[in-house]
């Protein structure tokens, strides 16, 4: 897999004021395929929200932190096109990724008596649309939902490709299906309220799509990091745009996480564990993914898929992003047995995602004694 | 909709022995498509358990009543094909088909580190099928699963169609999935130990088939009821793959419940509210839809639908197999309250599926007082 094949969409920008940063993606997909609208100023345009499914009643899900914000003026647009625009607030963070929270939905719908036509809208980061792309695919077997994503992390990585879930005491992301939104809505504007550590987050996402997919993007932002961490909508535009295009092209190969689609879990097997391991909601996603993406190069370099100087040049961009290089000290049998029940482990071997040139990655095994010194090296 | 169109599958007996009772019915999807293999001895024949998807474990789900009779002999089956079989009882009963119990299921699985290719096997009755096929749809996004039925009713209707749910305390099956098994072994020998009460609740959705779709399958049902309460194999065998046939031909032609498929919803929006009002597991689903039916029938006659005999006609036929034809009296109001937020209502109007002439059903919606004149008829 080369940057060469992923291919670039065109720009739907075309008045003069919207010149800057306004981008539509489309994601094709066998059965079911929607669009990802990418610019500043969507929540409040009329544009945004027509031509989705009909129905009675609409549920905004959204949390205690990004409601406050802009719960009224979603409700606003969509009592345009819905006769009962309702609201459920589910808990902020991570560590309330689970069926509690989500069964607040099912609780607040069927109080309601909302049939199955009902349209939910996930307003809010990666948790909220994970929480209720799943809540949809399984109320009354499954009801349509559109992501409005409101931190960077959403727009480039939740957002595309289907996978919703909730987390298990024993496991991340273990219970949860396969459930494509009718549409993104992704208003650049939201990201001016994001803390800046949730900012460095998404970051790190952005920055996985150079190693395993595209060498280009890579130096494009290395280049730009300054600019997506001032914010600058043109680049965020533009960062946002490219993933989505690679993740899209990734999952209309492999919607079911059969092969390639694997790849877009660099970094994701050594993440998921300091995320169970520290507890959810100690780390963000996007750091631990980060920290990840470190060991991962280590472990690439190590198996001499890579050359020695791809892990400094990785690894001081992560930290030029303002995420953790440093993993915590779990033990390297803690992380070992945490690794052993990632999704991607066969018959308890575990598998990697490692760079084997940039802009490709493949899945490969490692010895436990390798995998203890990459972690021996790295943590804090 | 008619008899004539729902095609009859060929029977799979070839040696003497199994001449008796022995029949394939395949369920062609559109991506996955599946064999119900029905007769007796099934669990016993290595046959039923060739050619299932390769994986490492595989786990057996059951219940405190069906696994001491049962369970050995499939796990001595299974251990030809797969290098641990793990076995996770949960509670009986329809009380019990929810959230707390379907996570035993993950708690297991994850407990034992199986990975996204271990196959579930739901070995019991429609609620064990109905836990199993969603815990399946939903571990790690998807993993295969096999369906063991052992009561009439499973046979006979959980285990085709990929209707998979769990209860949530305001209305049934609202929490769940459309998830296909990869195959169905029904064992007629296993109804050897099931209670006539059981037995009577199968044959509600036996009967069911009959004015829906088959008028002469339903001429059948009469003339053979006597067979079918005593366990006659070859009744059995004929009745259970008569029903899948006219399920799989209308599931077939609407997988996803747009329309055609709410036919087989004869007799359940009354049922539902029936199981619903007086506490899931007072009645048994089968008694439910069986005293639904003779409501649904009436409603039908006073619509103008059918001609007044039809109503005496199908409630001696449902009280000969033994099941309750007077509703409990839970009030008009209190029905019609929990009819609306039934999944086949849309805006507030409750549907109900009605019988326009024998072998042919449809959707129709009902002036609240004709529904209450209804329930006061027929309300013990």
């Amino acid at each position: 897999m080369t940057s060469s094949t992923a291919p670039t969409s065109a720009s739907i920008a075309s008045s003069a004021t919207a010149a800057p940063a306004l981008h539509c993606v489309p994601i094709a997909l066998d059965q079911r395929s929607y669009d990802i609208h990418i610019g500043p100023g969507l929540l409040d345009s009329a544009q945004s929200w027509q031509g989705l499914p009909k129905a009675a009643c609409a549920l905004i899900v959204s949390n205690e932190v990004v409601a406050p914000l802009y719960l009224e003026r979603l409700r606003l647009q969509l009592a345009a096109h819905y006769r009962r625009v309702e609201f459920v607030q589910l808990p902020d963070g991570e560590s309330h990724k689970d069926w509690a929270s989500l069964n607040l939905v099912f609780d607040h719908l069927l109080a309601q008596a909302a049939d199955r036509k009902t349209v939910l809208f996930a307003l809010g980061g990666g948790v909220i649309g994970d929480m209720t792309g799943f809540a949809a695919s399984i109320y009354m077997r499954g009801v349509p939902f559109v992501q409005v994503p409101t931190t960077l992390l959403a727009q480039v990585d939740s957002s595309v490709g289907g996978k919703t879930a909730i987390n298990h005491p024993l496991g991340k992301n273990m219970i949860g299906a396969f459930y494509q939104p009718e549409r993104v809505v992704a208003d650049l504007d939201t990201l001016d309220t994001l803390p800046q550590r949730e900012l460095a987050a998404g970051l790190a996402e952005v920055i996985k799509y150079g190693p395993i997919a595209d060498a280009e993007f890579l130096a494009w932002i290395e280049a730009n990091l300054d600019a997506l961490l001032a914010r600058d909508k043109r680049a965020l535009a533009y960062a946002v745009k490219r993933c989505c295009e690679i993740k899209a092209w990734v999952v209309g190969q492999d919607e079911r996480e059969q092969g390639l689609r694997a790849i877009l879990n660099f970094g994701h097997t050594f993440g998921h564990a300091i995320e169970t391991g520290m507890g959810y909601g100690a780390w963000l996603h996007g750091e631990a993914v980060g920290c990840g993406m470190v060991l991962a190069a280590d472990l690439s370099v190590r198996k001499g898929l890579m050359p020695p100087e791809f892990l400094p040049r990785l690894r001081r961009l992560i930290e030029r992003a303002g995420l953790p290089v440093q993993a915590p000290r779990l033990g390297a049998e803690r992380y070992l047995e945490l690794m052993r029940v990632d999704k991607k482990a066969e018959a308890g071997e575990i598998r990697f995602v490692l760079i084997e040139s940039l802009g490709r990655a493949g899945m490969h095994g490692a010895p436990d004694e390798l995998v203890a010194a990459v972690l021996s090296d790295h943590c804090g």
